[in-house]
C-alpha cells in the first residue's frame, strides 16, 4: 500500500497515501482498535462549523491572516458538503476528550487548506495546531461540537419527525371524534369515551414531549468554545468565545451563547442529562402509543380488534397470512435501546475529575444514537402504520353496548354501592346491564335509558 | 386484639378497633403484604390537599353541603397536622392506580368527619365514596396528588438545601479567588487556574442543576383532576378540575392548573420523567464534586492533599487516626441510588396501557425518595464538610510551581511543537520547565520569566 | 433527655442513657441525617453472625479469653434473637465502607457483653475495637456481613416463596394440560397450544430463573474475611480468614469459604453485580408472567377474557363492581424497582479505588430491598392471584374455533404460499378457515377436517 | 437502476439485479429506514449455521432431498465464508421476532441454492419457506441464532481477549511482587501492600469475571429450535430440535443442546439477561482497574504518579508534552455502554406476551456490542497500557516512609486507642510516625524498628 510520512511532536508515522489526515489520526486509529462505532458524522460536522467560525473569529480579531482564514474555510465547507466524509475513521472509543477527533479534524483542515494553498509560501503553510486550532484546545472545542451536534439533529431532525406523528394523530383523533368506544382501566373495561380522545392523549402526549424537549434542549445553546484547556481561556482572546458563539448562530440561525462559566462548561454534561431525559420522556410516551396501537389492533379474531393497521408484509415465516404490528415493535425496540442510552449518559455525565470530564465521545454517540432513532421511528411509525389506522366500527360498538362500567353513570343518581351492586350482578349473571337494573328494582327502564347514555359519558357531564 | 366489622361492596370485614380506616384500606393491608415502604407519608400529605381543596371546590360548585365540607376540611387539616400519621399503612406495592390509598384517605376521612359530625342526622353522614370522593377518581386523584407531592418536596424541601450549599461553594470561590494551582485534566497535570475557579466550577453546576429543576418540575403543576375514571370527566362538573387546581394553588401557594388533555394526564408520566431528569442532571453533577472534594483531600501524606476537609468520626475500627472523606461517600453513594431510581422510573411511566398507567405509586416512591436524598445529602455534605474545605496552601503552591504544563504559555511565542520539545525534556531530564526551556536555546530566560507566568495563565490571556 | 458521655478517639460526645451503642455510632447518627433508610436488618444480623464467628475462632486461636469470648457470643446471640432492634440506628448513606455499622455493632457487642460481664475485673473489660473487632477491620467485615446477608436472604427467604409459586403454576399446567387454545405472537392469532403448554412456559422460567439464582448467589459464599484494612490480612492470624468462615458455615448451615484473594474481596462487587443480575432476570421474568395474567385476565366484557382470577378488593373508587388484576400490577411494580436496583448496584460495583469499594451500604441495600419485595410479590401473587386462576372455557374454544392460523398445518400439504391465499380470503370475507379453503378449490372438506384439527397441533407433529 | 420483480404473498416487488435476496427483504429494507445499525453480521452467521444444520437434520429425517441438501448447505457456507456480506441489509429494528433477518437468509439462500442448481428442474427449485425453513419459524429460528451467536462471541472473542489481559496483570503482580507500597483506602493513606498484591487484585477480578462469565454463557446453549411457532413444535418433527442441536454442536464445537421447554424458550431470555449481567460485572471490575492505572499514574509532578504507563500519542492539542490514559479512557466509556446496554437488555427482556417476546433484535444488538467492546478494549488495553506499566519505586518508596497508617501494626501492642493517639500527633506536628512515637513515651525507638515493619505488614502477620 502507497503511504507517505507524516510527524507530530510524537515522530514520524505512516499515513495511507490516498487519505489526507495526519500523524495523531493514524495514531489513534492504530492504537484505538475497539468495536466499530465511528465518531458520528454529525458531530465532525459540527466541529467543521466550529472551525470555520473560529477561524473567522481569529480572523477578525487579527490574529489569522485572510489567507489562512479563508483557506480554513473552504477545506472546513467542503466537509459540510460531505466531500470528505471517508477521512474521519476514527471510533468513539478513543481518548475521552475527544483530542483524537479534534485533532484529526484539524489535521484534514490544515491539509486541505495546504492543498488549496498549494502555491502560497512557508508563511502561509497552515498547520493543524496552531493555525486551526487557533484560541482552542480539545477541552472546550470537543464539547461545543457535541453541543452543536446535539441542538441541529434534536431540532433540524428529531423534532419535524416528532410534528409529523402528532399531526397525523390530532388527524385521526379529529377525524374519529364521535366514535364512542370503551374504556379500559386496568385492562379492564372502564367508562366510555371516543376514539378520537383516546388518539388525542396520544398526541397531547407528543406535544408535551415536544414541547420539554424544545425547553431543555436550549440549554446545550451554551457552549464551552473560549475556555481553552482548562476552562480559563489561557492562550485565547477575551471575546473569543464569545465570537465564535455568533459566528456558529450565523451560521446555524440558532441562538448558541458563550457559557457563563467555563469551568462547568468543561466538567459537566448536566445539560445532555437533562436533554437526554427529554427524549426518554418521550420514548417513554412512544412505548405506550406503540402498544396501544398494537393491541388495540390485536386479532384478527381474539384479540381486541377495534383498529385496523396497514399491511406492509407478511408477519410469519411459518404462519401463512398473518400480519403483524411489526412498526410498533421497531418502535418499541428503540424505546428499549434509548432507556439504555439514558443509563450510559448519566453514568459518563458523573464521572468527571478535577477540569475535564473524559467521557464526552460516548455521551454524544448515545446521544445521536437515541435522536436519531426516535425520529427514524416516529417517521417510519407514521408512514406505514398511524396514517393507517382505521376504526374497526363493528367492533368498537358492540364492545361499547357489552359494557357493564355504564353503571358507573348511575352513582350520582342511586350511589356507588348501588351502582356496584347492579355491576356485579349483571356479571354474575351475564346479562346486560339493563336486565340487571331493572331486576333490582332500583331504576325503572326509563330512568335507565335516561341516566345511562355513553353519549353523555364522554365529557364532565355534572351540571 | 379489639377490632371493629366495616363493610364495602365485597363485604364485611374486620378492622383494628383502635384505627379509622375502613374496608377498602384494611383488605389491601391484607392482601399487599410486600415490602416494607409504606405510602410515602408526603403522598398521603398532598391527597389531604387536594380532598380539602375538592370538597371546597364541590361546595362552591352547590354539590356538597356546608356541614360536610367543613367536617371534610377538618378532617383533612387533621392530616395535614400530622395527626393521624399512623393511620396510613399501606405499602407501595398495592394496586398500580393507587386506589386503595386514595382510598385509604377517603376512609379515613370520612371516619375522622363523621367523628366531627357525631351528633348530625343520618343525611349528614359523610360516605367515603359519594362525598370525600366526589367528582372523583382514583385514576385523577391519585397523579393529581403525585404532582403535588413532587412539586412540593422539590420546591420547599431540596431547592433551599441545593441553595444552601450553592451559597457555601460561592463564598469559598470568593474567599479562594487568588489562590492559584494547578488544573488537571485526564487526572494530568495542566495550565493552572485558581481554586476559587475550580471551586466556581461546583457552583455553577449547582447554578445550572438547580435552574434546570426549577423549569422541569414546573411541567408538573399540571394536575389530573377533573378526569375522573378515564379522562372525560364522567360525573363531575365541568370546572371542576379548575376550580380544584385553584383552591390547591390558594392552599399551597404554587401556581398548579388543570391540565389541557386529561387522557394524557392519566396515562403519561412523562413530566415525572423529565423533572426526575433533571434530579438526575444534578446527580450526575453531585458526584463530579463530591469526587473533587475527596481527590482533592486525598492523603495526609501520599495523595493530592491540596485541600483539607472536616475530620468528623474516626475513619477506621483497625487503622488509628485515620480521617475518611465520610460526606463523599454518602453523597455518592445516593447519586446511585437516584440514577437507579431513574431507570425505575422511565421503565415504570413507558408502561402505561388505554386510558391508565398502573405504575403510579412506584414512580411517586422513587421520585420522593431521590428528591428527600438529594436534598438530605446536600445538607449535610454543606454542614459536615464543604464548610469546612481549606486550603493546603504549602501543597497547592508546590503543584504549582512543579507543574511542566506551564509551558502552553509558550505557544504564541513558540509553536506547540517547540513548547512540546521543552516539556518533554524537563520530563525526561527531572528539571524544571525553566531549565529545559534555557538549554533548549529557544528563549532566554528573561523571556521565560515574562511568559511563563502563572498568574497570567488564569484567564483569556491574548490581545 | 437522660444521656451519659462516651468517648472515642475523638473525644467525648454525648448518648441517650437509654441506648446501649457508643461514641461512633452517635456520631454517624449525628453527621448523617440523611433519609429514612436504615442499615437493613439482615445486615446488621449478619454482623452479629460474623462477630459471634469471630470471636470463637480468635478463642480458638488463643486470641481471646473464654470469658471475653463467651460474653461476645452471648451479646450476638441476643442480637440474633432480635432484642437489640432498635440499638442500630444508622443510615444506609454513611460511609461508604460501612464502618460506622459495623462500629455500631462492635459498640453494642462491647457494651452488652460488659453489662454481662458486670462484674468482672477492668482486664475482662471489652473494647469494641480490641475485642470484637479483633484481627478484624471494616474494610473485611462489611463485605463479609454483605455476603452473608445476601445468601441467607437469597437461600432461605427468596428461593422458597420462587418454589411456591411455582408449584401453583406447575399444578394449574397439569390441570389444565387438555384444554386447547389459541396461541398469540405479536399479539396476533397464531397456532394454538393448550392453556397448560401456555402456563408451563412461566413455571419454566422460575425453574430456569431458581437454577440461575442458585448458580449464582454460591459466588456470594466467598468471604472477605481475614482481610482485614486493605486485603494483606494485617494483624490477623494467617487461619483466621478460613477459620471465622468455617464457624460461620456451621452457623448457618451453608458452606462459606474465604476468599482466594483478599483485594479483591474488598474492592470487587462482581458477585454481587452477577447475582443480582439472576435477581433481574428472574424479574424480568415475573413481568412477562404478570402482563401475561392480566391480559388474559382482561375484560370483563370486551378484554381477552380466557381466564378469570380472583376478586380481592373493589376495583374502583368511582366505577362500581371494578375488578383489577391488582397483584400483577404491584408485581409489575416490583419489576421496575428491581430493574432500577440493578442499575445502582452496577454503577456502585464500578466505582472502586485501590484497596476499597466504598459503595457498600447501598448495595446491600438495593440487594435486600429486591430480594425480598420479589420473595414477597411472588408470595401474594400466587395466594392472591395464581391460586385462583381458572380457565374461561366457553371464551378459550370460541377463541379456538374462530382462529385463522389453524390455516399453518396445511403448509406440509398445499405450501406456504396456497394456505397464506387461503387465510387471506377467509379474513377478507370474513369466513370460516374450512369455507375458505374449500372455496379456493385447494382442499376438499374431508381433507381439510383431516389436516386441521387444533388436537394435532399441539406438539411436533411430522412423522 | 437495474432490478428484477420478485414476489411473495403480498404481491410483487422490484429487488436490485445485482442483489440475490428477496420479496420480504426488500420489503423489509423499504418499510423500516430507521437507523444505521444493522442486523449484526455475527447473528446471520449464526443464523447460517442454524439453516445448514437444519437442512442437514431434514435431510437425516427423510424430509429434504439430497440434492435440494447439498445446495442449500453450499449456500450456507458461502455464506459462513463471507462471501455474501452484502446482502445483509436489514437494521436492527425491524420486526421484533427478527422474522425479517430470517427471510434475508431464508432468501439468501434459496436464491444462491437455486443458482447451484440452475440445471435441475423445477421439483429441485428450491423455496425460502418451504425448503430452507423446513419445521421452522422465525419464532424459533431467531432465538436459536440469537444464542448461537451470543455463546460463539463470549467463547471465542470475548474470553480469549479477556484471558491475554489477564496474563499480563498475573505476570505484573508477578513481577512487582517485592515492591512495597503504601494501600489506599477511602483514597486515604492505609497499611501497606505490595504493587504486586495490588495488581493480583484486578487479576483477580479478571479470574472472577472469566469464571461467571463462563457459567453464565452456558445457559446460552440450550435453543428454541423445534418450537417452531408457539412452542408446541407444529410442523417439525418431534426429534428436529435435538437434532439440529446436535449438528450445531458438530459444526461450532460447542455443547448446544435443545431446550427442554419450548415455550420458555420463545418467549423468556432470563438466559440472556443473566448472562449479559456477567458482562456487567466485567465492566464494572474493569472501570476499576482503568481507574486505578489512571490514578496510580496521575501527573507527572502533581498526582499519584506511583507507576507509569506508555506514551502512545500527544495527548492534548493546546498542552504541548501531555500525555494522558487514554486506553483507560476508552475502557471506562465503554464500561457505560455495557451498563446502558444491560439496562436496554433487561428492559427488553421483560416485555414478553403470551407466546413471544418481540424485541429479540434489540437484545442481540446490545448483547453482541457489549461483547465486541469489552474484548477490544481488553485488548487495545494490554497491548497499549498495560504490558507497559512500570513502577517508579522512587514515589513508591517515599510514600511508604512517609505513611502514618503504618501505626496500625502497633495496635496489638498498644491498642488501639494509643495507636490512634501516636497517628494524630504525627499528623498534626507534620512528624514522622516514629519521632510521634516516642515522644509519647508508648514505645522506645527499638520497639517502634521492631514493631513497625511494613514488610512484616503485607501478610496475617499475627502468630
Amino acid at each position: 500500500m502507497d503511504y507517505r510520512i507524516e510527524k507530530d511532536t510524537m515522530g514520524e508515522i505512516k499515513v495511507p497515501a490516498d487519505k489526507i489526515w495526519g500523524a495523531q489520526t493514524q495514531r489513534s486509529k492504530e492504537n484505538f482498535q475497539i468495536g466499530t462505532e465511528q465518531m458520528p458524522i454529525e458531530l465532525i460536522q459540527a466541529m467543521a462549523i466550529l472551525k470555520k467560525s473560529a477561524a473567522i473569529a481569529n480572523s477578525k480579531l487579527g490574529k489569522l491572516s485572510a489567507i489562512k482564514t479563508n483557506a480554513i474555510v473552504q477545506a472546513a465547507d467542503e466537509i459540510l458538503n460531505g466531500q470528505w466524509d471517508d477521512q474521519f475513521p476514527l471510533v468513539v472509543w478513543q481518548t475521552g476528550s475527544g483530542t483524537q477527533s479534534n485533532m484529526n479534524v484539524n489535521e484534514v483542515i490544515a491539509h486541505r487548506a495546504n492543498q488549496i494553498l498549494q502555491n502560497a509560501g512557508e508563511a502561509d503553510r497552515i498547520h493543524p495546531n496552531d493555525d486551526v486550532n487557533k484560541s482552542q484546545s480539545s477541552n472546550d472545542t470537543f464539547p461545543t461540537a457535541l453541543h452543536i451536534a446535539a441542538v441541529l439533529k434534536v431540532e433540524d431532525y428529531l423534532l419535524p419527525r416528532l410534528r409529523f406523528l402528532k399531526a397525523t394523530l390530532d388527524d385521526k383523533a379529529e377525524k374519529f371524534k364521535d366514535i364512542i368506544k370503551i374504556g379500559r382501566t386496568h385492562l379492564q373495561d372502564a367508562t366510555p369515551l371516543t376514539l378520537g380522545q383516546e388518539i388525542s392523549g396520544w398526541a397531547a402526549m407528543l406535544a408535551k414531549s415536544e414541547h420539554m424537549i424544545i425547553q431543555n434542549i436550549e440549554y446545550m445553546k451554551e457552549l464551552a468554545i473560549g475556555g481553552t484547556a482548562v476552562g480559563t481561556g489561557i492562550n485565547a482572546h477575551p471575546e473569543f468565545g464569545e465570537r465564535v458563539a455568533a459566528e456558529i448562530s450565523e451560521l446555524t440561525g440558532k441562538h448558541f451563547t458563550s457559557a457563563a462559566n467555563k469551568f462547568h462548561a468543561l466538567t459537566s454534561h448536566d445539560e445532555a442529562v437533562v436533554a437526554h431525559g427529554a427524549l426518554k420522556a418521550l420514548a417513554a410516551d412512544l412505548m405506550k402509543i406503540a402498544n396501544d396501537v398494537r393491541w388495540l389492533a390485536s386479532g384478527p379474531r381474539s384479540g381486541i380488534g377495534e383498529i385496523t393497521i396497514p399491511e406492509n408484509e407478511p408477519g410469519s415465516s411459518i404462519m401463512p397470512g398473518k400480519v403483524n404490528p411489526t412498526q410498533s415493535e421497531a418502535m418499541t425496540m428503540v424505546v428499549t435501546q434509548v432507556v439504555g442510552n439514558d443509563a450510559t449518559i448519566a453514568f459518563a455525565a458523573s464521572q468527571g475529575n478535577f477540569e475535564l470530564n473524559v467521557f464526552k465521545p460516548v455521551i454524544i454517540y448515545n446521544f445521536l444514537q437515541s435522536t436519531r432513532l426516535l425520529a427514524d421511528t416516529m417517521k417510519s411509525f407514521n408512514d406505514h402504520c398511524a396514517e393507517g389506522i382505521e376504526p374497526n366500527k363493528e367492533v368498537l360498538d358492540h364492545n361499547l353496548q357489552n359494557s357493564l362500567m355504564l353503571v358507573t353513570a348511575l352513582n350520582p343518581y342511586i350511589g356507588y354501592e348501588n351502582a356496584a351492586k347492579i355491576a356485579k350482578k349483571a356479571h354474575k349473571e351475564g346479562t346486560t346491564l339493563k336486565e340487571a337494573a331493572i331486576a333490582t328494582g332500583l331504576l325503572t327502564e326509563e330512568q335507565f335509558d335516561e341516566y345511562v347514555d355513553p353519549a353523555t359519558m364522554i365529557y364532565p357531564n355534572v351540571k
